[in-house]
């Protein structure tokens, strides 16, 4: 640790002093690696730990991989291209995405074997969708009822494209044809369609995922999946082939890989956790620790108006705010942070930690996804060292 | 109303059925009037009616102006070069920027007069703020300690540029230098510099701008902002120029231009108004209607799971979150919603009413600023038809 530490300093000390602008020509070539620190970025900044990062990528494909099923991580997540075909590297077949635009900017970076979890409503969308599988053939478009079924048909007839159809099963709180009879209706109408192919069953229990404690989670997990196991038996019995049956969480991933008739995974926070999920506890203790935490925001103490109280320079625009706690500074509970409006967080100096103006502090995210969508850039960081800069090339699509 | 509606509707009869491309070149081109109209836009879409937008800017810029008080509209919440341009044009002397990054973006747009509400601290930043102060040399920066004073000194110096700095006071949560002996000793700091020029004192009370009821939140504004007329007074006494003192918020627009000593308002949220602002409760009466709600979140219904629940594509990426209440359907409360996950939201349909697949549903937002934060752009309506695209240049910009 020591040396790696002296190591790092030296090759830093050589660049110190960039100015903004010399540093905004070097990610816009792209050529940071052994250039750029953390210090020289403008602050709040988002920032993924490598070492970290890639321990959570190869767990996680190992792990699902090892099952004998497929992982295609939910790039919601994370919405950067890179980090979608360093997944596609580690034995990935593709990436899911949210929404259409989310999917078109993933294309864009290269990513091939998308599957889009949300149904594509509306004649400008469905005419984008049919434009999108002509370039991307193998992408799957999730269905739930019967009228989507039909535009996405005649619209992929007009443009001589035949699209993959998933049924996206209600399995949680959120979208999807109900099981049993709906469901498998809908699957027959896929099925008869001319332009359309059924490719599978898309089921998210968004409830699962966040079950605290790891025997209650196997629990609804299992109790919430079984629906789609067995709209597959029942799609199969009438000789309509269902090859896919996907789902499951980072919450879920140790659970559905040991359930019969999940064919696939789309795991998504695990490449960075965050608060929320530290939450909800492993198989051994109450902290759920299977993946590190590897994203963070760096900011900077920018006022520090009393003795007992610093201002830092990250606040509702820097960290999501959907979960009931507040970010957790990374050094422990020494520093409790609290919102303190849309552009600071107000630290409490009252443990007897001490701070000045300055000095820079990182946070652990209490929830990763919308928090990475604040951001336009990530900061791959080894140690003190920005290895590389990511676009988050699909934030603000969720059209 | 009627005949008003029915043209429209000819007008756009006409442009009906763009596919997503030409939509995408109209918007390249900035060249939507008459052509576009909400029906095209994707969902989530972020629009503003100007009809109402217009009426809020010549109500505050009639006030402000009216009592002879400067009005510098706080840009953090709209984040837009154009909106920041039109309250210029309504009287504005500038724009206050939250952030360093922010007033870049907004320069960039063709904005003046502005008045960065954070210290800039940082070597990097520092240089940053003196390179844009020699491109418009009357931005203003906001200071609150001594060493922070040196430092912009010294790089003003270097940069052969005078800066002007106001002091911020302490005299809300968040940053800021406390009243009294510390603020006058910062000022007298400041007038001592050579490369610096004290323009007055920022002061915003953030505490004051929600408090709910008008009598209320007129004692802690007027308690407030005391300490800011009163280090105006000392530092004249002691000969030193204060020719600002800025602050004031929307909720208290017509609290604050009735007390002596304060030069100029920044409010932000008027242009747009939510759900926060309007449960303050205005002069009379519980709702805050002094300015109207002009913002507004486009959805699609792209679910429809149960007979009593219908799924919108708008959720965590699409509303800000920092508030206990969620979006509401601007028709009433008929169509309660709630979060339900990253990408959607869940309408209760319990209450009777219906709705369908594609069908397209406008939520009045529970807090403006952070919501914006999340789009890249604004679409400004007409009734049905959209008049303008406007870049969200800012959004991301917390640096």
């Amino acid at each position: 640790m020591l040396a790696t530490g002296l190591a790092v300093a030296a090759v830093h000390a050589a660049k110190r002093g960039y100015s903004w602008s010399e540093i905004d020509r070097l990610i816009a070539r792209g050529d940071v690696k052994g250039k750029l620190a953390k210090e020289d970025l403008p602050t709040p900044a988002l920032i993924v730990e490598l070492d970290a990062f890639e321990a959570n990528v190869k767990k996680m494909s190992e792990h699902v991989l090892g099952k004998g099923r497929a992982l295609r991580p939910h790039a919601k997540t994370h919405k950067c291209p890179e980090i979608a075909m360093r997944l596609i590297r580690s034995g990935a077949v593709g990436a899911c995405a949210a929404k259409l635009s989310e999917a078109e900017a993933l294309a864009a970076g290269g990513v091939t074997g998308l599957l889009i979890t949300t149904a594509v409503v509306g004649k400008n969308k469905i005419e984008r969708a049919v434009a999108f599988a002509r370039k991307r053939p193998e992408t799957i478009f999730s269905v739930d009822n019967a009228q989507n079924v039909k535009d996405l048909n005649d619209a992929a007839g007009a443009g001589k494209v035949r699209l993959n159809a998933a049924i996206d099963l209600h399995v949680g709180g959120r979208t999807g044809i109900v099981s049993g009879a709906p469901a498998l209706a809908l699957g027959e109408s896929i099925q008869s369609m001319p332009n359309l192919k059924l490719a599978g069953i898309q089921a998210y229990a968004g409830q699962a995922s966040h079950t605290v404690g790891f025997e209650a989670r196997r629990r609804v997990s299992r109790e919430a999946m079984a629906p789609a196991v067995e709209l597959r038996q029942a799609l199969e019995q009438k000789g309509i082939p269902c090859p896919l049956v996907t789902g499951g969480s980072t919450g879920t991933y140790n659970i559905d890989t040991d359930m019969d008739g999940i064919t696939e995974l789309q795991p998504g926070s695990f490449v960075f956790m965050d608060i929320d999920y530290n939450r909800i506890g492993g198989q051994s203790g109450e902290v759920y620790n299977d993946f590190q935490n590897s994203l963070f925001v760096l900011t900077t103490v920018v006022s520090k108006p009393k003795d007992e109280m610093a201002i830092v320079d990250g606040g509702l625009k820097a960290f999501s705010t959907d979960r009931a706690f507040p970010p957790q500074w990374r050094g422990g509970a020494e520093l409790p942070y609290a919102f303190a409006g849309d552009e600071h967080g107000r630290l409490s100096l009252k443990g007897g930690k001490q701070v000045s103006v300055g000095d820079r502090l990182e946070f652990i995210i209490p929830h990763c996804d919308p928090s990475v969508n604040l951001y336009d850039r990530l900061f791959a960081v080894r140690g003190e060292q920005v290895e590389a800069v990511w676009r988050i090339a699909a934030r603000g699509l969720s059209q």
